[in-house]
């Protein structure tokens, strides 16, 4: 044999040819199913035929290399002699399976072929065995099924087919009643349709069922899907797939078998104890079906406990070796430990943490991979808000099904209006909100309620967005109800829920439950601190955050937050006592009449900028000149009307007609950002004058503050230099006459896409550049995030979208135009800051793409601080580890 | 002087040494008066200092090269010999202007001065020969404020002082009102101040005044504006500035002196005579003060038939030059005729096509340099519509000006709803549309009415687009008029408008007069068609036209159209008998009810294509598939809904619940375009249908046809390739059923930016783009066009915008999305048709830009298809021309 090239690589206890690194020739299944043997996990044994078999077979028109043969017929004695069997024997039968397995794996090659290795006789041999005559049946009709679809293009539907009209014939509707001599009787049934559509009969050698199925996988790497995936998804340099030939191993041969699942560690807790259960004489259906209930695991250490102190010190192995939490399968057959599967087990965000730190202590990992791989921004989110202490239980009944727009759990009594909600705020009564949908005007309930439920709207509709920047609990858009605010009362058309009845949210799945749950509180535990400390200790992109109160400032500073990215200063307009003196000024007739009212609002202003500035004293403070069309400060509906024209001394009549003037077809379109600084640049001295004078103060108070002017929405350079010359005219004026200096910068938020691909003319000017994606992406796509709900889950639905672009950043699209306005912006100001704000600026695989495109920080609400820390330190650990491997993998190359 | 350089050249009738080539040396100005010279024009004779001695001048800290002043003295003595005068001299005064002169004319430089060679002395002697004392010390007190201001640095400001000073004094308000000898006591005061500042008297010697000149000149070359202008505008290699001496000409010398303008031809007409007007005895500000009223030029050759015949002479070698219709100022000095300016002559639209024709049957110029010189585009656009056959006079009581939405004229009776206009239409009753806004719903009345007048909306309203569509003139959102529905009337404040009413609108200025004026229907006289065959014979890029019914396919096709760019199927909807079913489909609950409502539209739909088809026979008709929402069917006043519930045959409730369902926040960024046909794909079925089945018919019977299928408001790929599987499938089916073949076409209109920069994935998909140049500069800008005239007014005037982006593309902004969209797509799609359609594609700068992009066609309304055709055929010699210049002009290099 010497002089021949080696095809076959065995694996198994006593003897493995591969390893890991020999992907390209075994592929990626034969590699590891390679490494594992020799790491000491008893896998099934098997063998792999390599790619170069595949190819050379290809190349030679489906004639096997010489020697292909004889080196299989060895590979299936290493497996017979590592299990005690042999292949087609009527006393001790071994089955096998059969798998294609490429260096990258790709759809459109041939599935798996299970017991391959039955016939006639055998099928009495397993009866014999295991004293399970449907098991039997069972086995011999999908492996005739399986072998004719895939083998010989038999198509599952013929014996679907056949299934279904038998059951008719013998009175019953699921397969699991069908006896065995029914089964025996199907088997007849299916040998007699591959006989009929291949005019042969069913091959009984086992051998010759193997070549058949080796050469079934060899084909399938040229079949048309196959190559058209690999086209696609531009993956070269493969020569073929290799095929992996393994033993079915069996937890139904008596006491002295079972099967299994378990985690190594739990993972609800983290708790570093084996977690799973068992059954013993069972197959994995058998647990699936629900036929018999499992045993913990625990149990087997009294049932067997040689089994279970190997089976700890093989999940221990794979912990170590796969640097992770591992999910695992096993499977006992008659007294011999198999593991079939392990992969990285899923857990909740407290297991992860822990998990995490756990293993860096055992020294299993080190930091930067824990952070790296063992903990998804998710987690952290799950950590910081409340949740339902039992999860979502079978017996709730679900009243209906929203977007789950901002996480937590929230419980409280059903509530239709801010004012009510307030009032319960008041008296410490928990309430959620409940509306069709939220308007500004809203935002005083909102804060006293404990979460917020809407009718209609998308995550990005105002409910969602106040929700997600106060960490409160929202379920929005829920269509499954009904609001009548007459009568005060919901309903899902099944069950009716009034004012003051309780109900419980879950801002993590959308559902929206009749009752009052238990909440568990958010505890950060030690792990916690410690991860996290791990986490800000990596040199990353910085992280600020979204906040207009010095509340919400203290809270993303204990969090972490570098700074603020974006204060809207509109909420500070909604405040009781103030939004009269907005309104004012917006019916004012006269420059004079406006500069009077403005005056009014300025103490407030500056009262509130000193206060976060306070919060965030020695870090810089983005502050957004007013934004939203003036008609958002004015009432809608006549009753208001009425009664705030009372208040501001003007007739109902004049109201209505300031109102009716003010609106607009398009408002996202319309007299906004810094096209009223433009038309009233009183409002922009005023606010620069707030600005810089709460500056000021603080500054004489020894402290440091590092204000941000940000004039939004401009399109072009002529808007952002009419703006600017405002701002430093009026700041200029007053630094001068209280002699202080001050280093405040003047930028803008890049929404509009003239300006992203006009950067370089603004950032002349500029000295900073926040990317506000929200409405970047609307005018991008051309897409109202208010109205988009109603074609937005048809999109993703039909895969027109893969994700909502107002929840994930659209790199494709907007993303070409951050990267233009940041390289045109850089060109030519060296200096420029440039940051990104918006929802995108919490969600991490838009912190990765913003870490990516060089940006100098991401902005993102108070709750999501932490949750950007982590997506900021795993883009920089990964890109270092792409950086490492791409250094020494030639090939295969896929693109990303 | 031979060993000299030459620094000083001629002009005038005996001595001229200069040419038009030698710009560089001379300057602009001066090589076009030598070169006026050379022909035999006779312009006020005088020299050109040459930049050569600017550039030593200044080389040599303002000391002049040797031989200059020697040169300069020779250059007068020219002057003084052409014109018999003398610098100085007491009896026969000369006295002269200097100019400063660059080869591209630049702001900054020293401005003119006259009247040099003014003294006590000479002043008297001006006297005696004008017997005018007002007129000659008028001429001193100025001549001392320009020199003060522009040699001395003794700006304007204190001479005006002195001015306003003395006419407190003598107490008179305007400048015209002082007498000779109030004037005589300014002179000496202006003296007194010229001292007080300077230190010197003002100088008496004419050659020392001529020396500080022409050193003024020299530095004002660099001057700090003049340095700036250059750097920003780019200018090189230019090495200083001429100085251009010249003769001043006096009408006021008497009977035999006089003054005068005329155009070579008629500038309303074309007619080829002489046209203008003239003075005996008098200068030309006599003419612009009024004091006297001048004669019609003809009397002029009773009165001095020699220089009647000289002037014509004159007139007619201009012409000939510069290959124009020339406006002319001249003067005669005591029986001489100086011509002292020449220009290109301002004209109607009937005069400038004749003119150009006529130009060219003369053989003065080519085909070519008529079209592209001669003729505006905004001159045939005239030419098209209705105008007032007295223009606007004084008297006309003009109620308000609002935008000059569509243009021509219009006059009739007022009505205020769409169902009173098509009555009025039926009886052929002219009638004038008044409404605060229109909406699809009034397209109906809008079509039977003269013309259409609104108080609200921009350039790019509802009404201003329908309007432009159908060549009837629109003045919209006149803010000036306050609209009354219940009292069926309009005011201004001061005249109240009834119904029934007289009214006339001026859609090229936006007025609007009370009463009926007179009209001249539009005429096209055989110089027309000649022109615009010559136009249409230069290969250019297609004009195509936006036309959805068989009329105005027509219409477009007389003008020359090549095909229709954009036919918007919704148009189709609004006709009576059909919305209904529109709006039956909108309710209905099912997708069977929508297909059943739709089925009813197929038949309308199909005779609308088949229609279009024929009238386009043989050329591309692209058709946009269903684009606007919904809501724009249904009808959104109370009282309406509960009648067409009526003829639904459904409550008021249900309608009015599908009215508030449907209703958006940014309709313009909502459920529309190509999303509908992805969510009901329904009607792109029956959109298909339609197209395809009155194709095969026309094909049927032998006609050709192209169908391009238009899916409109595409974002990405996935969206296009959805739509297009819907098309083709219908198409296929429906061509194979008809055993016909067909060569249809389906592409998209780009209009969203994120389309514009992802081109390449589309064109891959498509057979054509149309840039919605409308719908992208709403999303580049972020500006709604029915809500920006809020703030675009004011944009405007500010200067943050040059012009209204709507009527002239942004090229900076939305011009890099075109011209990415089309490079993008050619590139991986070689075969690609690209064209432009709405409003821009009939906006001459833009059509530009059109070509020089390389688009394929531009797309407009008919009436507009000749002036794009206009603008094509320019845009293609101008390029022609601008590519010789290039190729034989080294410098000076000036930046567009």
């Amino acid at each position: 044999m010497a002089n021949f090239e080696k095809f076959v690589y065995r694996f198994g206890k006593f003897s493995t040819d591969g390893n890991r690194e020999m992907k390209h020739l075994l592929g990626g299944k034969g590699a590891n199913l390679a490494e594992m043997s020799t790491i000491g996990i008893p896998v099934p044994p098997g063998f792999t035929i390599s790619t170069e078999a595949c190819k050379k077979t290809i190349d030679n028109r489906m004639e096997w290399p010489e020697n292909l043969i004889d080196q299989v017929r060895e590979g299936v004695k290493h497996i017979e002699t590592e299990m005690g069997l042999k292949l087609g024997n009527e006393e001790d039968p071994l089955l096998i399976s059969v798998r294609s397995g490429a260096a990258v794996s790709m759809p459109g090659m041939m599935d798996t072929i299970l017991n391959l290795g039955i016939n006639d006789e055998v099928v009495e041999a397993i009866i014999r065995k295991t004293g399970n005559e449907r098991f039997a049946y069972d086995s011999y009709r999908r492996f005739i099924d399986m072998f004719g679809d895939v083998v010989m293009g038999v198509t599952h539907d013929h014996f679907e087919e056949a299934i279904e009209k038998l059951k008719k014939e013998v009175g019953v509707k699921e397969d699991l009643e069908l006896t065995a001599s029914h089964l025996r009787e199907l088997t007849d049934r299916y040998k007699a349709i591959y006989r009929k559509i291949t005019g042969h009969m069913f091959p009984d050698d086992p051998m010759e069922q193997l070549r058949f199925a080796i050469n079934a996988v060899f084909n399938s790497w040229n079949s048309a899907r196959a190559i058209k995936y690999r086209q696609i998804s531009n993956i070269h340099g493969l020569i073929g797939t290799a095929v992996n030939v393994q033993a079915m191993v069996f937890g139904n041969m008596g006491e002295k078998s079972g099967t299994g699942v378990c985690f190594t560690r739990n993972p609800a807790t983290g708790e570093s104890k084996l977690y799973g259960e068992f059954l013993l004489n069972a197959q994995g259906e058998d647990v699936v079906a629900g036929i018999r209930t499992p045993n913990p695991i625990a149990e087997l250490e009294e049932r067997n406990p040689e089994i279970y102190k190997e089976l700890v010190s093989y999940t221990g192995s794979l912990e170590s070796h796969y640097k992770n939490m591992q999910d695992i399968e096993f499977t006992i057959q008659d007294g011999n430990l198999f593991i079939l599967q392990t992969r990285n087990g899923k857990r909740t965000g407290a297991a992860a943490v822990k998990i995490a730190v756990d293993l860096v202590e055992e020294k299993i990992l080190s930091k930067d991979e824990a952070i790296r791989d063992l903990v998804d921004p998710e987690h952290i989110e799950q950590l910081l808000h409340p949740q339902f202490k039992d999860g979502e239980q079978a017996e709730n009944t679900i009243l209906g099904s929203g977007l789950p727009a901002s996480p937590g759990a929230a419980v409280g009594k059903v509530v239709f209006d801010s004012k009510k909600a307030e009032e319960a705020g008041k008296d410490n009564e928990p309430v959620i909100l409940v509306r069709i949908e939220t308007s500004p005007e809203d935002v005083g309930g909102m804060s006293s309620a404990e979460g917020i439920l809407t009718s209609r709207g998308g995550m990005t509709s105002h409910a969602a967005v106040v929700a997600r920047g106060w960490g409160k609990p929202c379920v929005a858009g829920c269509s499954d109800i009904v609001i009548n605010y007459k009568t005060r009362s919901f309903t899902n058309g099944e069950v009716t829920v009034k004012e003051g009845d309780w109900i419980s949210l879950n801002g993590n799945t959308g559902k929206v439950i009749l009752g009052k749950k238990e909440l568990s509180k958010p505890e950060f535990s030690e792990e916690y601190q410690t991860f996290m400390d791990w986490v800000t200790d990596i040199e990353l992109m910085k992280v600020r955050t979204n906040a207009e109160t010095p509340e919400d400032a203290q809270v993303a500073r204990s969090y972490g937050a570098k700074g603020i990215g974006l204060a809207r200063t509109e909420h500070m307009f909604f405040k009781p006592g103030r939004v009269n003196f907005m309104r004012k000024m917006i019916i004012a007739e006269s420059k004079e009449e406006r500069v009077a009212a403005l005056s009014n609002l300025l103490p407030f202003q500056k009262q509130d900028f000193a206060e976060i500035f306070e919060a965030m004293e020695g870090l810089p403070v983005t502050i957004r000149l007013l934004d939203p069309p003036l008609h958002e400060f004015l009432p809608q509906e006549k009753e208001e009307i009425g009664k705030v024209a009372g208040e501001l001394g003007v007739t109902p009549d004049k109201l209505l007609q300031k109102v009716n003037q003010l609106k607009e077809f398009n408002p996202m379109l319309g007299h906004r950002g810094c096209r009223l600084g433009i038309t009233y640049p009183e409002i922009t001295e005023m606010q620069t004058r707030a600005i810089i004078e709460a500056a000021i103060e603080l500054v004489e108070q020894g402290k440091e503050v590092f204000p941000e002017i940000m004039i939004p929405l401009v399109g072009s350079v002529e808007e952002f230099v009419n703006q600017r010359e405002v701002v430093d005219r009026v700041a200029q004026e007053i630094l001068a006459d209280a002699g202080v200096e001050l280093d405040y910068k003047v930028g803008t938020m890049i929404e509009i896409p003239r300006a992203a691909i006009l950067a370089d003319q603004i950032a002349e000017k500029a000295d900073f550049f926040s990317f506000g994606t929200n409405d970047l992406t609307q005018l991008t796509y051309g897409f109202s995030r208010d109205d988009a709900a109603k074609f937005l889950p048809d999109y993703i639905e039909r895969g027109i979208l893969k994700q909502d672009p107002f929840q994930v950043l659209d790199e494709e699209g907007v993303g070409q135009f951050v990267q233009a306005g940041t390289r045109l912006g850089r060109m030519v100001n060296s200096t420029l800051k440039v940051g990104i704000c918006g929802e995108h600026g919490g969600d991490p695989s838009s912190v990765h793409f913003a870490y990516n495109t060089g940006l100098d920080y991401v902005s993102c609400s108070p709750f999501r601080v932490p949750v950007a820390h982590l997506a900021s330190a795993q883009a920089v650990l990964r890109k270092n580890k792409e950086e490492d491997e791409n250094s020494d993998k030639p090939m295969p190359t896929v693109r990303a």
